[in-house]
């Protein structure tokens, strides 16, 4: 079924403690295309300035991005700077240009308007609520916020969960939008803002889903190293929701296994610098690392015999 | 088989988000055969002052402590004082009066010699030593220290890891001991210090097992309140231990059985002060937990078809 992203295609520089890069590609719908486009194509509604290079444009068209929602303005294109130190799971940002993604107003092709899976990345919840006006009856929208959006932008944000299916969201931001230390807690008065499912992300600790009654805890894949952590998120995202797009069915137990391919294909993005990692990987290795995880997972049943007598 | 924990028996007082108790039962002896109680009795060796109540002594021998191995001295009882801030997972020592403790020199009952599973507890890496040279034959060992101990007595305390099997460490502790931020890398340099396998608990996250090439990673039971942490790594090692030890196998499908049913009776310990949880606590509550977590665990195989062509 069809898949549509809106968010950013960035160029972004990064200082990590393994190495720097410049202007190296990035941006929420870059990782997430190229993650969904390990199943299917996915219709990408960004922007970018006359400098953006067309050696990525190319890229991202070869993974089955349709890029006839990306619009390409006068003036740069949207430019990130960050650090990240030794304990590489918080990005500190140096530099924010937002050049031509000050004036984007999604706008869908027409034919676009009629997409299946929606997810709206990590922009002004103003703008992900112009987005889902534009589209008629989606069956599953899940979206991704941040810190950012959850402080200045909250009314916003309450109407935008309020038509979502699924929220992405790390620990820290659940516990600020919920404004409960506890996660579990968190999570529940979450789905109470509307959405049907939450996603919480806890990084290297792996993630926990909620929905209804329903509860999956999926550790992370344990690597030795993390290189670069941007867009692990939008590349979870990317896995989880180009399954489930192509899979055609939001039922629990596809939901459990999106996750896992999004855990799975975040681990790979991390291992090497922007997207170089997603650019060389396979089916096959995905496939593997995905049997390792279920391997890492398993555990049998406990034998009510073994317990103490009176106990 | 037989098992024996050396460790502390103390009286705590605490505070936390949720109120203040004033010396109640604690110290890593009195968790750890608590819960291994819940599948046999434990040899306990450890040390009290003449102020210990009786009511705990009668406690502990109705959870199958054999008390033998424990020592009243002149004096008072071990106490330990301390505060958790809103975020639990980390404890605050307000004062440490080791009292009896500090002259306790392990002395194991002849009988106990030949104990086959032996839990050193969180003492002085010489004292686990000193435990270990007084066992004849046991059939497995682990241990359990703490950053106190990896800055102050490293060489003692990797003389101890060449005599142990397992180690149960949090990841703090892991970096710490292997000088090594990479969880994953922390555990396998560990496991060159000698022990044949480590557990790397992580808190509300879960934990990582680690032996040769094998990789276990078992979520944390996700419960909506952390009460009062304390205790929470001993009874991991009590609920693992009374397990390994009544399944007499340490072969890895049964470790990892071990690992969550200590992971599901901690879950349960932290949700009252003291031991007050585990005193209530059933095999059949166990059971139900440990089979939540599985649920909470368990996804499908990934489906090769769905992948889009020429990935």
């Amino acid at each position: 079924m069809s898949l549509l992203v809106v968010g950013s295609v960035a160029l972004d520089s990064l200082e990590t403690p393994f190495g720097r890069r410049e202007e190296i590609l990035g941006g929420s719908a870059s990782y997430f295309a190229t993650c969904a486009g390990f199943f299917g194509p996915t219709r990408v509604v960004a922007v970018v300035g006359e400098d953006f290079p067309e050696e990525h444009v190319s890229f991202l068209a070869s993974r089955g991005a349709d890029l006839a929602g990306l619009v390409r303005l006068p003036g740069r294109t949207f430019r990130w700077k960050g650090r990240y130190e030794f304990d590489l799971n918080t990005a500190q940002t140096l530099e924010t240009q937002l050049n031509v993604l000050a004036d984007f107003r999604p706008v869908l092709p027409p034919a676009w308007r009629s997409t299946d899976f929606v997810f709206l990345g990590n922009i002004d919840p103003d703008l992900q609520l112009s987005v889902l006006d534009q589209v008629t009856a989606p069956r599953f929208v899940a979206c991704d916020t941040m810190n950012f959006w959850i402080d200045s932008k909250r009314e916003s944000l309450l109407r935008t969960l309020k038509r979502v299916d699924l929220l992405f969201v790390n620990d820290a931001e659940a516990r600020q939008l919920a404004g409960e230390h506890s996660v579990v807690k968190a999570a529940r008065t979450i789905l109470g803002y509307g959405p049907k499912a939450v996603v919480v992300k806890r990084g290297e600790y792996g993630s926990l889903f909620f929905s209804g009654d329903e509860v999956f805890a999926a550790s992370a894949f344990p690597i030795p190293d993390v290189f670069d952590p941007t867009g692990a998120g939008d590349s979870f995202a990317g896995g989880f929701m180009g399954y489930v797009a192509r899979y055609g069915s939001v039922e629990p137990a596809v939901l459990r296994r999106a996750i896992v391919v999004g855990s799975v294909v975040a681990s790979f993005a991390v291992e090497q610098f922007s997207l170089d990692r997603l650019r060389t990987l396979t089916a096959s290795e995905i496939m593997a690392r995905y049997a390792e995880a279920r391997r890492l997972a398993t555990f049998e049943a406990l034998e009510p015999e073994l317990f103490a007598p009176g106990r």
